[in-house]
């Protein structure tokens, strides 16, 4: 048995987001096929983050176990000529049959686009959300230092999860303004279900000034949804990178 | 009767070029569309570049000739409440009645997009073309500066086209590398039917080692298409600026 660690970069636009589903495109249900003709003789799967429909990734990753002993320089034009061209497999690597994409993953890099401008621009469309409205980027900056640490993030997490443990540490958060466009970036050990969209709402409402940068550390320790920005769209959001 | 320059910025993806075509999806019959449910007494609509099938823009120009006095400030939002997300019209202004967005064009700036990494970046597939191979930037940018002047470009045009004077002025040609990504700028005072696909063709050829530097006078001289280089695919390229 072998255990193969696989980088997969795709445009999600099309996609209702990583997770099997039956009868809508997913990300695993278009890797699951290319890995169905390529190990014949059955494979097991495991994905590490469950990105939300229309959600980019460049740097997912995933394991694949099987016996077949096709050669690790072979396997990504073996999977990426079974894939459709949205989805492209970059990297593959031998790990440890105890190594798990999920829980060995140290940290996580998400990115939020943001275009800042008067009208979109269509071939951003999919890929950043649109604000033509004046953004304060200091004011932003300043904000994101507060996240910076380990917290309570249960205000910053859709109040659907049924999750226990809503403790997270963020490593940093890096604002970064080329032109019109406006890159978000975010790193920690982990992020709960719609954390990061979230965090780039409420970091985006105090650069709109409707959040007080001196209010972040009272909404942080309210654990109360409703006290934090909105979630803000999934097209603007990317998985940048996992580190193991 | 007022003239209205326009500026318009595209994802041509999904377009069969900008000019009209009847039951074929195009950019101009967009705009056409568009302008017929808001300049209900008549306009005539004139384009300035015939941009390909899926080529894009950052400012392609029109103008529009109406009787209406709809305020200038809301042409804009106009227009784009009534164009596909994919069109987006930026830019608005009153001009000459002898204004024509075609003849008095002074310069044309296109860009093309070449992504040089072993795999195609997914997010990239509509709006650059894949390279893996080796590019040798510093040949590129040596070769790019016989083009620069004015020269009879028969040999780097479409041998379908039927244009008799085939002499342009190309002003700057700029080669940027950016991690992965090879961007090349070319203006002129106007480029011939697929020219900038072929230059960019050359270009690349060049960069691979296929042409060498020291030919690319002997072929623009030449006069021959077969002696240039590939025509590239139409969707690394974009219509970035037109100055008058």
């Amino acid at each position: 048995m072998r255990n193969i660690l696989i980088t997969i970069t795709y445009d999600g636009t099309n996609y209702f987001g990583w997770q099997k589903q039956n009868n809508l495109p997913t990300i695993e249900n278009e890797i699951q096929k290319a890995c169905s003709k390529i190990f014949v003789n059955g494979f097991e799967l495991i994905g590490c983050s469950r990105t939300d429909r229309k959600v980019h990734a460049l740097g997912q990753r995933a394991t694949i176990k099987t016996q077949s002993n096709i050669p690790i320089d072979r396997i990504c034009n073996a999977l990426n000529s079974n894939l459709p061209k949205d989805i492209v497999v970059n990297n593959a690597c031998e790990v440890d049959l105890k190594f798990h994409p999920r829980y060995d993953a140290k940290q996580k890099t998400y990115e939020y686009k943001i275009l800042n401008s008067k009208y979109m621009i269509p071939q951003l469309r999919n890929f950043a959300i649109f604000e033509p409205r004046y953004i304060d980027i200091i004011k932003m900056k300043e904000a994101s230092k507060y996240f910076i640490g380990e917290f309570d993030f249960k205000g910053f997490c859709s109040a659907k999860t049924e999750i226990k443990n809503t403790v997270r540490q963020i490593f940093s958060v890096d604002i970064q303004k080329n032109n019109d466009i406006i890159d978000l970036y975010f790193t920690g050990n982990g992020f709960l279900y719609n954390m990061v969209r979230i965090l780039a709402g409420t970091l985006l409402d105090v650069g709109l000034s409707k959040i007080p940068v001196s209010d972040i550390q009272s909404i942080i320790r309210s654990r109360d949804r409703a006290k934090a920005g909105r979630t803000l769209p999934a097209e603007g959001l990317t998985l940048i990178s996992i580190d193991y």
